[in-house]
């Protein structure tokens, strides 16, 4: 699997936001659904090898973190107040949360913990932490197809998690000379290995999710 | 200036949509203000050397082009709601329309026309028109920053449109082997100028319109 890890430390946990102006009410929480688009969807189909992890950090119930398996999910909409609406009713379906992920809607789990609870489901695959003083993707050997990709928010990364992350071997990589937004840095990266792997690495699957 | 030109078979040139439905009540505009978040905005910046045209060919009442211009847009934000109400007050706005664009606020003009309009404007520059089966970009010359780039909707182009794009020497053009939203073309697209170019070549301006 193709797994993107998108750290936030606004972000809002308890899905207490409002869809009309989610920006401010969501602490950024927009950056992360355009960023999930962006990994799961294509023209016309969803990409089913591809994992997302929003770890939300913001507000004072304690962080989350949700998961999205593109071999289950259903109902993704590429327009930003329909992702909206999917992960606030899945943040708030009042399901009694532990440190394990449990499914809440199709392909959508949940649990309360951080980048811990995350990192335990992925140890062993190559990592990388996108920076943009890092060593160009394209020049990256890349070797297999199932790594994962550490991206920061609004505000990067905060300093322990980028200890904890470099102290796992991660190496720093960029997309590019400019600092993006988080969702054209996962566009580049599945780019980049679709490129390399192919398409057939990264199916895109029936039923259509819409253009 | 780099230039792109999204032509979209439906998106309404009315404005008469609903902001809690975008994608079925505009005729998928929802896509084109995602592309033109892909196009403009930076993280915490404005890319100045970029034009962006929206083609809205959509409802009964004829075809009118938006015009985007970085180098005097203000008040863009990433978010697709923000994007949406700018977009709709300057479709509303009321300003009796010619086939001359005329601004309706800043950096955004509007004109009554179609590709034609579009094509006065930009005549003698290079041209691209992106093709899942066209040649690779990483693999064309792209030998001027000051470039044409053509992008159809969900539904692609329209024959006469592709007809009229080809007999004009546009070069067809591919980004990648999986068929993608139009933002992730556009932003693969600026990520290869930016690589030829340098950032310099599109610099991000201050103030920032937020991350």
């Amino acid at each position: 699997m193709r797994c993107f890890v998108l750290i936030s430390q606004t972000a809002l946990a308890s899905g207490a936001f409002s869809l009309e102006d989610l920006p401010a009410s969501s602490g950024r929480l927009d950056l992360l659904l355009r960023a999930l688009r962006a990994a799961l969807l294509v023209s016309h189909g969803l990409r089913r090898s591809v994992l997302v992890y929003l770890v939300l950090r913001g507000g004072a119930g304690g962080s989350r973190v949700l998961r999205v398996d593109g071999r289950s999910a259903k109902f993704l909409r590429p327009d930003e107040r329909s992702l909206a609406i999917l992960v606030q009713k899945t943040l708030q379906s009042g399901t009694v949360l532990s440190k394990d992920f449990q499914e809440v809607r199709p392909g959508l789990a949940l649990c309360e913990g951080d980048l811990e609870e995350v990192l335990a489901e992925l140890a062993g695959l190559p990592c990388y932490l996108l920076d943009e003083h890092g060593s160009d993707v394209r020049a990256e050997a890349l070797a297999v197809e199932d790594a994962v990709f550490f991206i920061g928010d609004q505000l990067g990364f905060e300093e322990a998690t980028r200890a904890r992350l470099l102290a796992l071997g991660c190496r720093t990589i960029s997309v590019g000379p400019l600092s993006l937004h988080s969702e054209d840095v996962v566009t580049l990266l599945n780019n980049e290995l679709d490129r390399r792997f192919g398409p057939e690495a990264c199916p895109a699957a029936s039923p259509p999710p819409g253009p």
